[in-house]
């Protein structure tokens, strides 16, 4: 019983903070970005926030984990963030995958897989090799529907303006 | 003839870069951060420069690629550097080569091969992977006694430094 709560818990706790990752995945929305949203968590407090904004600031490296662990980095003055976990909607790219391994984040928890990029389980396990100096502990799928739909709406919109620019584009001809 | 020139000068052309990267990796060195250095050149022009800064802004984002890119990016006005090509003394860890990959850089030359955290070469091969949206030309060994001589340097006054530290403290016993 006291296990089952246990595990009750956990999952409600997990959820309140890949909700504040959705929060910022709409942040970067708002902004016609691709809505990722990352946060970095230490002893029950968010240390780093980050979502999307490669567009908006036309630099590669800006996605939502990378944002979210500077901050974190910052507010703990270490590139160590050990004991730290991070939450994010999408599974992460490579470059994001080695940043939570460089950084020695204890665990990855993540919503949306993606197929083409993700580098945690679907083209890549980057996270438990043991040839490296860290591993981190991962769990897929938290309200893995929330994180995926809200990706599927974005797509949806953006091919609906294309369809429409084009029917304008033709009736202006 | 002239394909034995073309190569002279290939060859010329890259050392030259890569010299560059070697004199930002002396700057990361007189911070005593680890000594690695990277450019970014576009159409024959240095366009980003980054030396390791992890342990001064303790940033664990604050790699030598990375730093670069971004400036390039910066530089650009767009995180897509295609048409460019990354010069870096060691050979880039799973962050970078993430990085590398997303940016679209064209080719990568780096000097020394890391066989605890490569991942170019050593641990992984990420930069011709046909199941990702781009594929790196890669090309090692470019200067590399420098490179990895340079790192060698360090780490041996490291290990001096640390040496002499403990014989003074047990002399103060």
């Amino acid at each position: 019983m006291a296990r089952k709560l246990g595990k009750v818990l956990m999952k409600q706790e997990q959820e309140q903070f890949m909700a504040a990752a959705v929060a910022e995945a709409r942040q970067a929305a708002l902004l016609n970005e691709v809505p990722i949203g990352a946060v970095v968590v230490k002893d029950q407090q968010i240390i780093g926030r980050g979502h999307n904004m490669r567009e908006h600031f036309q630099d590669v490296t800006y996605h939502a984990e990378m944002l979210a662990i500077m901050e974190a980095c910052e507010r703990l003055h270490s590139w160590r963030l050990e004991g730290c976990d991070l939450y994010v909607t999408l599974e992460p790219c490579i470059m994001c995958s080695g940043a939570i391994i460089n950084a020695r984040i204890a665990n990855l928890y993540y919503g949306a897989a993606d197929p083409k990029a993700g580098a945690v389980e679907s083209l890549y396990h980057l996270m438990n090799d043991p040839r490296l100096n860290h591993q981190v502990q991962v769990a897929s799928g938290v309200m893995q529907e929330e994180c995926s739909q809200m990706l599927k709406d974005f797509f949806r919109a953006i091919r609906r303006r294309k369809k429409a620019a084009r029917k304008k584009g033709r009736a202006g001809d």
